[in-house]
């Protein structure tokens, strides 16, 4: 697969993890929704779900729709280094592309929230207690068992021209939706679960941009916490994934 | 398979569609039922797996259950035109006739509701803020993501007779109902997440002529929406999908 | 398989069904539990999983668990007459042997629950409006829905020795969970949806003979309609697969 | 496989196991979590799916990450007898390493929670109704539908090396994850079902040994329920299992 075809599929997967991810976020906010209030589980499938629609569309190029994903893959050398740009930018623009669709799914509630300075946790993530090591180490202890579970798990191997596949077992990216479910429900209190720096950075940076009304600050200062976090977290995985016994 | 048996297999895995999708409504509205006031995750999971029963039912038809599907398929190249109204009419009669069993199971709860003239939304969605233009936006892109998602998905494929199968892969259909509990906690906020025509015009009608007690009108001023929107966004799908590299 | 092999199996997979079916039902009702309130929705995924636990147990028999399946069976002709009064003996015995290992589980919890005479909900299912022939409607409707899809699910066929075998598809017994999930949600709120006479009969047998304390009356006067409703729902799903079109 | 890798697999399953686990309660528990007061289906989705990622990433092993999987398999005669220690001893190290590690992800969490003393319910299980004879019941009949369910269900079977295999059946483990949400939704009322040692007693040391602010007693009173309850459930199920009949 070119890898113009990689950078389209990992986009467009990308995009739909963000705006369906974030737009679960919008429907628990917002005030004028159905799903006001809707609770942690309705989040959690809300993103579950969306990683599960996101990856099925960028099966073709593999299914990372996260940068974290790539580092665990190419430090555990199932993926080239070289094409590592091609996906993180394809995941950089389509998270923000979502949330911008996702803005405009949700535009009137925006415009009638009674809160709107407020509304940056529908696009990025923060933390419950703000204190930058303790979060990092949130997102690491969060990101290393999403991607250690991808490496390890049945199904995820090396696909042609070096593009590493995934979902090959029965379940699919159902497989994936659910540790992802599993890990919001469990890890997500005190952060947010970015786990995931271009679901994070994306649609901040649309935040930032959008002319979403009443609108507070994107929150630049914490903004580096859930990138570094699931690449370090992510890369761990890719390295200790290696050193496992086979057979 | 004869239009005549793709019109029963259609028309009865609609008709398990609506009876199932306006029973969750029903159960959550209706003030003498044990789901009441159950939540949004709740009516999410009820439409979900009303998807599912009624698209393993209509499965020998290729199962749409969803003009929009229809379209996209269409418009995508993988079903002949001329079986467009087959399916159409089969998914609009179905729906009607879904949403009047479900008056049937719910009747003595629609006598003895204490606001019977709200009782529409169990029937037809409806607009949190009512803007046409925005609510039509809204139903675009959620039925984009939907019917995208089935074009680009393993397992949809187009099957013998040129009727497009659906569901090969290992989850089947469970995939699909996964993809609509996370378009309705995502995008369903706004208006309801019609994102099917026959689904909201078929039990739009069924109001306007069951004997429900005490019932308002049937807001056929909204109707054109949750029509429009979701053919517009089918149809989107089934070009872009068209567009996608392949290989 | 032989009668006797048969029984045991349906016993085991019964009273596996109504000791977790049950069990929910008993966690969201009594006072002193970690469960307390849950909610409908964690009711329907109780009942649903308690459907997917009792069916794999009962896999080598079948996997009927539901005199309503069995008459849909026999109809349908996929299972020899003489072979019915096996299941049913084998379900109703396990299916209040279940409630009765149930009400172990939640002795404590039974002792001390401030409103003892309001039990038998946890047991037997009643209308939240009592009417007898619109009550039955509801229970026709829903079993008939669940019968329908199991004879017409890809996976549903005939298998050695006549018995019937389900499941073969691969989500296996979870897409039988997904469609009783499914039918709570949506039919569930007027009657309880027995859906399924053994589940309704043996826990009411069990409840009138267990030493409950403080248990009120079982409400005979009602059981006939979950014994007849889902019997007639099953049976006519039965027949109306057999009327469906083939190939 | 030698026994220094099944020593591996297991530990860093069950690890994964309580890291979730454990996660989901604090989620739930802790005063400044995304997840508070999240409701008991939030808490049985964490766990079900902490079980789905553990076995997975514990697969190459057998996937036990459970004492009383491991001694159903030994009592069934699928496991030498020999290897009960290496699964036992990796099984309880991983359950304490992992609510170590769980800690860590909620540290601000438990520094800011404002009744710290009760915080041991995030590690070990407690009963609503203390009374150890029927605490003992319920931790037995929850555990004895796990593992019965896990022998006779399809896809468990012996692997080379004497080593039992289970999930190769298309759901794999999150056939095990959805029981394991159903025994938590209809069982977990009275105990908070351990139905595991490894799961009780490792986050309990944890709990013992870790610096966690203002921290109350580990009620090792208790503890020999969640431990001598799952055994005996176990080691019944494997046995019962035994006296089934086959083909």
């Amino acid at each position: 697969m070119s890898a113009g075809a990689i950078f389209l599929f990992e986009l467009l997967g990308t995009a739909t993890l963000t705006l369906l991810g974030c737009g679960v976020v919008a429907n628990v906010t917002l005030r004028d929704t159905l799903g006001n209030s809707g609770g942690w589980l309705l989040v959690n499938f809300g993103w579950g779900f969306a990683v599960f629609a996101g990856a099925s569309i960028a099966a073709p190029a593999g299914a990372h729709i996260n940068p974290a994903v790539t580092f665990g893959l190419a430090v555990n050398g199932q993926l080239d280094w070289s094409l590592v740009p091609v996906y993180l930018s394809a995941q950089l623009v389509g998270g923000a592309l979502g949330a911008a669709v996702c803005w405009a799914a949700y535009k009137l509630q925006f415009d009638s929230h009674d809160d709107p300075a407020n509304t940056l946790g529908i696009f990025a993530t923060g933390p419950t207690v703000r204190n930058a090591p303790w979060n990092l180490v949130t997102e690491i202890i969060g990101t290393f068992v999403l991607v250690f579970w991808i490496l390890l798990s049945p199904g995820a191997s090396s696909g042609p021209d070096g593009i590493p596949e995934f979902g090959n077992a029965a379940l699919g990216y159902a497989a994936v939706a659910f540790i992802v479910i599993g890990i919001g429900s469990s890890l997500g209190g005190p952060t947010g679960y970015a786990i995931n720096p271009a679901r994070d950075l994306g649609p901040r940076i649309a935040y930032a941009l959008l002319p979403i009304k009443g609108k507070g600050g994107a929150d630049w200062a914490y903004s580096w916490v859930p990138i570094l976090g699931p690449i370090i977290g992510g890369s761990a995985a890719g390295a200790l994934a290696l050193a496992m016994p086979t057979g």
